[in-house]
């Protein structure tokens, strides 16, 4: 519906953008409905792993210039296309705010704006048909969008990122993998069972322990100053003490079996 | 004494965590005497480097949970444990901003607080026994543990460190250094040693300089902007200028000799 | 002309640290003439890339100590230093903030003050014969230097920033690659021209496109929060949308040739 295809299966919600025919191009509606999804798993405990991934034979083209989002509308181009932006913006920004690790399971071309969608997520696995393609400054366009200016340097550090960007540069799975932008390289085409093995494991852990992990490990990239996190993470390992799940997690350990953890 | 085993030799100090019998597990005493030993650092210019290590079998083997550290007061238990994981958190903190380099001997396992401890020195020797482990999510607690999701994405990056945190991974003495956390993997048994002749070969630097570039180069990663940095960094330099010191390293380039560098 | 040589091609400026009697060590003369240049740029619409290289058989021996900058002046010692190295940093600071990208043609040593400005270069390419030299702590000066303990942390990782600039490491191109410090080794003696091809390279992509995701990159690593970044990339990629060089970016690339792109 809109462009997102969803399955729910314990505590695993995997989104498929869902768009084949135009190899998940982002339109307007493809977007809202995603930051739809993406508000309510903040309420929704009983999702504990989100896996993203795309249908047909790539993940995404990146967004959909022939769909003029919201072209109906009563605004300007510069207002609409603006807000277009920003709201491609802010799925990057809610990908990494929710409480739910994101793992991303790619193939085929990854583009423009899929790019950031894909590197706004904790955990990448990917295909060897894998592609990241960036290209923006032979297209007119700046690589500064829906936060890539901002994750990019983060994970390749800032002198590959400008190298990336500024020659447009196609990366295979390899090369993704040889930079650290791929945590793993499956077999063709199982890149959706491998990030759903992921997700299995997962699952097997704490679910106040994994959430608070994913939330301040993402945080901690915009807290400039060491001691202001750990005054972050102290409240949040404290109230751990307080919760079943840390008894049976000790006791598990001690006992050499795993945990049976029940989120309370 | 309260689990802290120091040792003063020239220009080093070598702190061992010593509670062989607990491997070296951190309670309440242990850190605050640890607290102690750095707070006076940096009013004590004869201390050049640290070294940071741990009696026995291991380097740390994490809090002490059954030392809950202060039970005795009369604090609630909420406002104990609140205080005992800011108390480590605190440790983390001091180990970055004493003037001295800290150089990490580590072997056997590294694990939960000791991991926080062990990333933040400068610099890391560890053995082919060393093993950091990272068990939080599987025991109901968040890897947010006294500056660990601060340090962690910042020393290998934001995509392995949710991989190593998520899956509550072992990185052993070979894959922490192909990640960069290891400076250097010595012969089993050797950490200690080979911690000491790095110290050494410090020792034979600049006082002014070496001390500065520690509080630089730690300084930099709180601050957001190139230029506040700069500014810093300016300020420290044209102090150089009016050292006797100065003036002994550009003779004794010159003259293509070691310096003898004085304090001075 | 006051130790600067340019050299003005098309849409690139080659700026040639010239003093290759001294090596190319940087005196007050030179880091005004190197200001007033780069200060130009952001004014210069005709100039699309910098490269920035040394005559002679090094790119840059660091700052002068023998030609006191400004010596005078009726200013005092420290307040002269203290300018000359502030003016050192300005450079480091400009070639990040100018709108051009930067390529660092290497080779030779690069030591110093050359460091930091070949670091805030967004490229870097280097013959076999360079050496990256950080001497400080031997010297008795600190290796925060001109941006230095910022920047280093950034593309090396704190680990290894600690220990390059603790035990003054060289780094010869091999190391510097490995590391990711520099992008492309060239054959020996090929670092201009390897720098000027590449910069060739870039001259065929959007000026627009270009230009805004030097900035971006550059601004991002200063941005404590993705979604400040985002806001900023926003009104950026939106404005793309009114030039007529995206309709020719798209079209070329739908028609599979090259585009041709005009500023506009």
């Amino acid at each position: 519906m809109d462009g997102i295809r969803l399955d729910r299966r314990d505590g695993v919600l995997t989104i498929a953008l869902s768009r084949p025919e135009r190899l998940n191009a982002v339109d307007g509606a493809l977007t809202e409905r995603m930051l739809d999804v993406l508000n309510e798993l903040p309420r929704d405990p009983s999702t504990r792993v989100v896996v993203l991934t795309g249908d047909g034979r790539g993940f995404c083209s990146g967004m959909d210039i022939q769909g003029d989002p919201g072209q109906e509308t009563k605004e300007g181009r510069a207002q609409r296309l603006y807000r277009g932006i920003a709201r491609g913006g802010e799925v990057t920004a809610r990908l990494r705010e929710i409480p739910q690790p994101v793992i991303a399971a790619l193939h085929g071309p990854v583009a423009g704006m899929g790019v950031s969608w894909a590197l706004a997520c904790d955990l990448r696995v990917a295909d060897p048909t894998t592609r990241f393609v960036v290209p923006f400054v032979n297209l007119g366009l700046s690589a500064g969008d829906c936060g890539l200016s901002w994750l990019l340097p983060r994970l390749v550090g800032p002198a590959k990122a400008a190298e990336i960007c500024y020659r447009a540069q196609r990366l295979d799975a390899a090369r993704a993998e040889a930079l650290g932008l791929v945590n793993e390289v499956c077999a063709e085409g199982g890149d959706l069972a491998a990030a759903q093995a992921l997700a299995d494991e997962l699952l097997a852990t704490s679910p106040y322990g994994l959430s608070r992990t994913k939330e301040l490990l993402n945080m901690s990239l915009d807290v400039p100053g060491l001691r202001r996190q750990i005054a972050a993470e102290t409240g949040v390992q404290a109230l751990a003490f307080f919760t079943e799940d840390l008894a049976e997690g000790m006791t598990a350990t001690m006992q050499k079996r795993p945990p049976q953890f029940k989120n309370r």
